[in-house]
This record gives C-alpha cells, sequence and structure tokens, in this order.
C-alpha cells in the first residue's frame, strides 16, 4: 500500500461543496472518479476538511491509500489530463503511509475577498462578495485583533453544527486593501462550520457602524449567533493552504501537536 | 431624442462574443434586451467594436440612442438589475446626440494574461492562458517594442478578414511579469481581427526561442500570416479601455482625429 498526498486548486462555482452526497457533483466526489477511471479500483479521498457549495479553495490537501506504482509525482498528470478544468491537482507526492489529510492538519489558512465598490463588476461575480457600503477600515482591523487567541467560536458557528468542543485558536488576523478590494487573511489551527464568512461578515458591521470594534469580545464571551454578523457568500471566501508538520519529524511531533489541538 | 453612452464590464466565458448573431447568445445582443425591457422600444447598441467568443472586456464602450427620459446616470442601476450577473454597467452618461462609440474611438487599450507555470491553475481557466514553458522576457520586451509605430499589421490578422486597409498604429506595448503571471497591454489607435491574439502568439515564440526578437520587423514587412506565430487562445484578452477625445472638445477635435486614424 503507498500513501499520496495531493494539493488541489479548485473554482467551487460550479460543484455543491467538497463532500460526497447524493446526486450532486461534488469536488471530493469528481476526483474519486477521476482516480477510479485512473487506477481501475475504488477510491475514498481523505480532504484535510470540507468546503461549502461555492467555496474555492488554492492548497486544499486530501490523500489516498492505494496499490498502484504510478510514481508520487506523477499523479497530478495523469489526473489533471482526466479532472474538469475548474479542479487541478497542484501537486502530488508520495507521503509516509500514517499520513492523514485531515487528523494531522495543524493550521489552515483562509482568505475572504470583498469587493467594496458602489458598482458590481462581472468578472468579480464567482470570486468576490460586492458589498456596496463605506468601511472604516481602521475599526475593522481594530475588531478584528479581538479574534486572535484562543477562544469559544459558539457565535461564529452555523446553527444546527454538530461538534465536540466550539474552542479555536487563532493565529492571525490580516485585513489589506488594495483600491476597491479587501483581502481578508484568517489563520487558525482549526475552523467551525462558517466561521470564516461570519467573522468577516461581523468585521463589514463593524466597518459600517453597526457593532462596535470593542464590543467584539463580548461578542465572543456570550456566544449567541444573534449578536455577531451575517454569514456572508461563499464565493469571496478560499481555502489558500492547510499546514502539516514537518515532513521529517512530524510523526514525533504529533503528539504534542495533537495536544495542543483543541478538537 | 437622447443619446447615452454605457461603460460595460463582462466576462466572455459563456457568450459568443460581443456581436448580435442568430441563435445564440451574446453580449450585445443580452444589452440590447434588458434596454427593450426597461424602455419599451427597440434599441440598437453601437459598441466601440466587437470582441469574439470567450474574450472578455473591462471597459467596452457603447451607446444608444432613446426617447426616455431616465437620466443618464440611472442607466448603469436600472440596467444591472435586468442584466445577468457577467454583464454589468460600469457606467452610464448622456452624452452630445453625435457620440458615435466606434467612430469617435481614438485608442483602444487591450490586456493579455498569460499564466507561465508548469501546471494549470483551476482559477485562472478562463481567465488567462496557460503556457508551461520557460520564457525569455527580456527578448520578448525587445520583440515587442518592434509593434509600437504605424505597419502594416498584415500578417497579424486573421486570414479571411475584409478591411480596407491592414495599416494600424500601436502606440504602446509592455510587458510586465509577476511571480507566474505575464500581463502584456497594448494600446492602438485600433486592431484587425485577432491582431492581439497573434501578436502575443508571436511574442510567446520569441519568448521560447523559436522566433528571434530581430526578426519581428522583416515578419511584419513581408505581411505573411504565416511568418507570425499562433492565434493563442480568447480567454487570456481584456479589451481594457477605450479612449475618445475630451469631452467638451471632440467635436472640434474630432476632424484632425479622423484624419490621423488609419481607417
Amino acid at each position: 500500500m503507498r500513501n499520496i498526498k495531493l494539493t488541489i486548486e479548485y473554482d467551487g462555482t460550479n460543484y455543491f461543496g467538497w463532500q460526497v452526497q447524493d446526486n450532486v457533483v461534488t469536488i471530493q466526489g469528481t476526483i474519486e472518479e477521476a482516480l477510479e477511471r485512473l487506477l481501475g479500483e475504488k477510491i475514498t479521498l481523505i480532504g484535510s476538511g470540507r468546503t461549502d457549495r461555492g467555496v474555492h479553495a488554492l492548497g486544499q490537501v486530501a490523500n489516498f491509500w492505494t496499490k498502484s506504482n504510478i510514481p508520487g509525482d506523477k499523479f497530478k498528470y495523469a489526473l489533471n489530463s482526466l479532472l474538469p478544468d475548474d479542479i487541478t491537482i497542484v501537486d502530488s507526492e508520495e507521503v509516509e503511509l500514517k499520513f492523514h489529510s485531515r487528523f494531522h492538519a495543524i493550521k489552515k489558512r483562509y482568505k475572504y475577498l470583498v469587493y467594496n465598490s458602489e458598482m458590481p463588476r462581472a468578472l468579480y461575480r464567482n470570486y468576490a462578495y460586492h458589498f456596496p457600503y463605506n468601511l472604516n477600515i481602521d475599526e475593522m482591523i481594530k475588531a478584528a485583533q479581538h479574534f486572535i487567541g484562543t477562544h469559544d467560536f459558539k457565535a461564529f458557528m452555523a446553527a444546527g453544527s454538530d461538534v465536540k468542543t466550539t474552542v479555536r485558536t487563532i493565529y492571525d488576523f490580516s485585513i489589506v486593501k488594495n483600491k476597491d478590494l479587501i483581502e481578508f487573511s484568517v489563520e487558525g489551527n482549526g475552523f467551525l462550520r462558517n466561521m470564516v464568512r461570519i467573522m468577516v461578515g461581523t468585521l463589514l458591521n463593524v466597518g459600517i457602524g453597526k457593532i462596535n470594534a470593542e464590543d467584539v469580545p463580548k461578542i465572543i464571551i456570550e456566544g449567541e449567533r444573534k449578536n455577531a454578523g451575517p454569514t456572508i457568500p461563499p464565493q469571496g471566501l478560499y481555502l489558500e493552504k492547510v499546514f502539516y508538520p514537518e515532513k521529517i519529524s512530524w510523526l514525533k511531533k504529533l503528539h504534542v501537536l495533537e495536544y495542543k489541538r483543541v478538537f
């Protein structure tokens, strides 16, 4: 048995998210089909985590075990020739048998793009959220600092999610404005369902004065979904990178790292 | 009668180009339909020029005459609410009755994006041309300088085009590399069919050593389509801006400017 790790970019526009579901086309399902055509065996692809319908990825990571002897770095060429062109395998490599793209992920970085201008733009319709109101970026940056650290993010989770704990650690949160485009970048050890979209939705409410930057800690502590901002649309969201421990030593480090993880 | 000028952005992916044709969906046709729904009168939209199937625009310009008394700047809101979201009216204004978006255009700027990396990218599939080979950018910049000026660009025109003259003036040609993305920007008084795509295709052949930079003048002078590079795909091409004479004085200047035009 060999274990192959894939790094994947996709345009989520035409998919019902990452995870396989009945009767709809998903990213995972599409890649599994390509793998089955390539290898002639049934493959279960393990993703680092789900992405919702319409959400994009620049560096989703997934792995699968196979009996095939195709060299690890050749999978990207073979799969790209079989996949639709809105899913591309950016990289492929053979990894240690125990590597698991979900369990061993220690950090993820998401990006959210807001197009902040009066009129919408045709070319951004699937790739950024059009938000036409004036924003106070300084206040948004102040508010975003309150997300950094280990907190119970219950107020920033889609209703009805079933998780063991809603505590997560946010390592970094940056907001960069480049003309009409605002890029939010957030790194954390894990994210609750819709968490990034609700965090950025909350920051936009701060930007228009509907929420005060200094009230964000209270919103976090009270843990009430209704106090946070709206779940803004999926098309602005990109899973940018999934981080794993250094390859050589990851098995040794893993115990410590898992201890630090909150789920 | 009033004359309304529109500035239009579109994602050309799902359209058979700008110009109205039977049985296919075009940009011009889609905007004319929206105008007819809005105004209750049959409208003919004059574009600054055609764009081909799959080509995008950031600033296409078009105008139409109407009996409506909707203020010029309100058309953008009304049309955007009626148009599909891959066509957006970036600006609308009332202009002098004689303004004609094709006849009075004095300059256009096109942009062509090449994604120069080994592996393709899902998110660029409709927005850049994936070219995986190593490029000598310095040689390409040298070659591009030969396009600047007034030349007979017959070698850089799609076969079978029917035009009075193949002489055009190129004012500027720049090549900027930003990591894996190469942006070609070209300004001219007008462009032949496929001209930008063939010019950039020629420069890519220079970049891989298939054509020498110093042979470009000969290719221009000989005027043989087969000596120039290939017509590269439409999805990397953007009509960025259409230039008109200064508003206040354009009628006075027009005679001189038309004299300078080569078609």
